[in-house]
């Protein structure tokens, strides 16, 4: 029996693949669920329909109005979320804690940013910026606006968000008034397929406003043109490919991508030792939520070295306590991966870190609740330890994408400093300690290294929104190995949809684009 | 008898290169002037030092300490200002008018962002934005803040600005408190080496703030790291190049590219017969500027069909009486291109589009003022015409970078957004007109294609700052085709050569990076 085949969305219809397609399977359990498939597509027709026919008509809209029609889009969600919860259980064996961080944290970015739409009112662009003299006399000036791009949003996105990855881009796009082209990774895909095609039955977008292309992604780069935009999340190999296309190189087509990122957990140096608990609470939410597939996750734990055997401890005694196992299952606190392919992966990946540290906590015989181990793609966590973390590079260079972190004793802060910045770049450090003059410069000095600093105090113990949660209102992505790129930060996430214009002009002309 | 070869400073200390060098040329004498050459420098050696050396002396000042010393390069390089016009009347060719463009141009910029030093005042980072809520209890919540990369600066430039390229770059750099490496096209690096080298023996930089480098650009890319920046002006093909590069392409080295841009003048239907002056004025003055060897410069003029004889009539005018010659001959307006490369690549320029339009006023017969034709490097300006913009595909995509344009007919304004919009993304478009809703709109109609729009009108006749130069206070960049770099635009300039990070926090701590 073969199972559903899911259309893509383009050209304003659903249009199947003619090819076999690619399975998605149930993780816990094995089954295949539905398949995949984009052969034959049309995809120059699919690209200038949602550039022409999406992009006029989003254009016509005001941010207000555009922000209206995400709210309505929130609404549709909401009514559907049962079925997402499903498909994130099958399809991403996600135990209900962590489907509501991918579904409703997906939900709740784009109702941020609907807000946003109607705060910014019945306008067809921005202004960025106050006038600027260009001489001493003020009769001609500068004034900087913003526009939305002409183009089409190319979203390449991962396994481990196939509903926050798509609506924390979309929702600044679509607000923006640029069209947008999903594609999701394929093992995940149905459910970024599902919620694209509640929304297009609802009927809310205007045509090629959003369109959704699953399976291979074949073809798509080609398909840019120098004012459309592409944003990736995924593999620095594949961001590589990406940035080298002749689109990126050549047409100087916009890209953003988010790729690796070794994130990291510091508890500064005299910590109180409540500070201390509440690092030891985040790094073991860190590693678990999720199954440890969260581009931000912590993944290196740096503690003053006379803390180095009491953190271990703790930490170990939290991980011993989750469940894990078959995320349908009472009880069980962490679900499995996502796929086979990452069961390996992960597997690989620890046996290469394990080489050159001390299992602190170990995984491997973890029983696991209502699901057979040689069928589920399950990994407990496990926390590894080296109090050499100067001569140990892989620690610092190796993510692995699953319930794995690595602890480290420093020195002295400066030490601490220089082992976090080996990670070349990262999307999110935390910081743990109770004085705020402390916290604010390691919060500083670690800024140009991070997109994100999380600083944790006793104070907020009960109100920070969590090492790796993005949250909207803040920038997501990083420096360097993390991929360089800027995501969301509020009304930031805008710019990447616009172009900025300066219009020099007599005010009589500028006072008309206030 | 050999010229003098040219050293590179790097690592703190002056070195020549070991290989015969590059001559560089009087393009219109013939006469060899000075050689180059960057053969067997240590090039790790020397990014290390402006990375490590430089940048933590930098860092270690306060935004006015760096405005501070920008201020002091503006007094040294006023003090050697005899010795650049002569460089420059040499090795560019230019007229002393089109030397004060470069030369003034950038001790200009310099000195804005010195007074912007002053502004942002004794601190050591930027704060981006307001505190942001990150839920209903405000104790918890996200600040942005800016701090300058830990890299270097690596500019790459062009052959047509060696002063105002170089310092346009360097002060928004070093204000941010990150070390600049210069490499400057070959075919005039002299003045860039010479006013580089007047502020190093001024001694007012910490050591390894400001690097030069001459000759070949061979392994310069190689050498970036994750935190360094790139900034690139020059043609497509060398900017495909960069973009591809492992240091870009894999690590994430933040780039900046100016390339090719086939900018457009536009006469608004209806115009006033003084706005139509005003085109011609300004048209004529852009073909002729540098011998038109702006990237700035107006490649395309769009007027309404009915305008097209007499405006070809009246910028053929202008042009014929513009006296072309040796730049060191009293009366002499327009001079020479940069070298006998450029002359060959105007020259096949110009033939390709001869072969799909009509001349209107040729340059070929204009007899040079006190330069011989045979070995002078001078072409005069060249008028070409087609009535078939359309059709005429090569006049949208080549640029040819001397003084040449194309007038074209245009039927109502959305054809002429069409056509201009087949630039594929441009520097500049200017406006011209004298009814200020009329002006505005279609300024906004062109914000998304260009990078700045100049409007023109009567009222600011006298005031405005002309379509091709370069204020600080803009935005100076395009899309697509002109390479989406952001350069300029006031302290939007410093964003480039900083990172942008959200810190999450107790207002405690968060009151502490105000």
């Amino acid at each position: 029996m073969t199972t559903p085949l899911l259309e893509n969305f383009v050209a304003g219809r659903w249009q199947a693949g003619t090819g076999a397609g690619t399975p998605l399977f149930d993780p816990v359990l094995g089954d295949e669920l539905v398949r995949v498939d984009a052969t034959v597509l049309d995809l120059p027709e699919a690209f200038r329909f949602a550039r022409e026919e999406g992009g006029r008509a989003l254009r016509a809209l005001t941010y207000a109005q555009r922000g209206a029609l995400l709210s309505q889009m929130v609404k549709v969600l909401q009514a559907n979320r049962e079925a997402y919860e499903a498909i994130s259980v099958a399809n991403s064996g996600t135990v209900k804690a962590d489907t509501a961080v991918d579904v409703d944290g997906g939900i709740y970015t784009l109702g941020v940013y609907a807000k946003m739409g109607s705060e910014l009112g019945e306008r067809h662009f921005l202004t960025d910026g106050d006038l600027a003299r260009l001489g001493k006399d003020p009769l001609f000036q500068s004034r900087h606006v913003l526009t939305p791009t002409r183009g089409v949003a190319l979203f390449i996105n991962a396994f481990n968000f196939p509903s926050w990855g798509l609506w924390e881009k979309a929702a600044p796009a679509l607000l923006s008034g640029v069209p947008v082209i999903v594609k999701p990774a394929t093992a995940t895909a149905w459910l970024t397929q599902r919620m694209v095609q509640d929304v297009v039955n609802a009927g809310i977008l205007p045509a090629g406003a959003l369109s959704v292309i699953c399976g291979s992604s074949n073809g798509l780069m080609d398909q840019l043109q120098p004012f459309d935009v592409v944003s990736f999340t995924g593999s620095a190999d594949t961001a590589a490919v990406i940035r080298s296309h002749p689109a990126v190189a050549q047409r100087s087509v916009r890209v953003n991508v988010e790729a690796d990122s070794v994130n990291s957990a510091l508890l500064l140096p005299d910590a109180s030792a409540e500070a201390v608990d509440l690092l030891v609470k985040e790094v073991a939410r860190e590693m678990t939520v999720k199954s440890g597939q969260k581009c931000t996750a912590i993944r290196r734990v740096f503690v003053p070295q006379g803390q180095y055997d009491a953190v271990a401890k703790a930490i170990s005694a939290r991980l011993a306590k989750t469940t894990v196992g078959n995320p349908r299952s009472e009880g069980v606190r962490m679900g499995s991966l996502v796929s086979r392919a990452q069961f390996n992966a992960i597997q690989a990946g620890l046996a290469q870190l394990k080489a050159h540290t001390t299992v602190l906590h170990d995984g491997t015989n973890t029983p696991l609740v209502d699901a057979d181990p040689a069928k589920a793609c399950i990994v407990a966590p496990t926390l590894l330890g080296t109090t050499d973390p100067d001569g140990t590079a892989i620690v610092h260079d190796v993510e692995v994408f699953g319930p794995v972190a690595t602890l480290m004793p420093y020195r002295d802060i400066e030490h601490a400093y220089t082992l976090i910045r080996r990670g070349q770049g990262s999307l999110v450090a935390s910081v743990y300690g109770h004085d705020a003059a402390a916290l604010s410069a390691a919060a500083l000095e670690l800024a140009d290294s991070h997109g994100r600093v999380h600083v944790i105090s006793p104070d907020v113990a009960a109100l920070h929104t969590g090492h790796g949660n993005v949250m909207p209102q803040s920038l997501h992505g990083g420096p360097g190995r993390a991929g360089g790129g800027e995501e969301l930060g509020g009304a930031r996430a805008l710019t990447f949809y616009h172009r900025r214009s300066a219009i020099q002009a007599s005010t009589a002309v500028l006072d008309q684009l206030a």
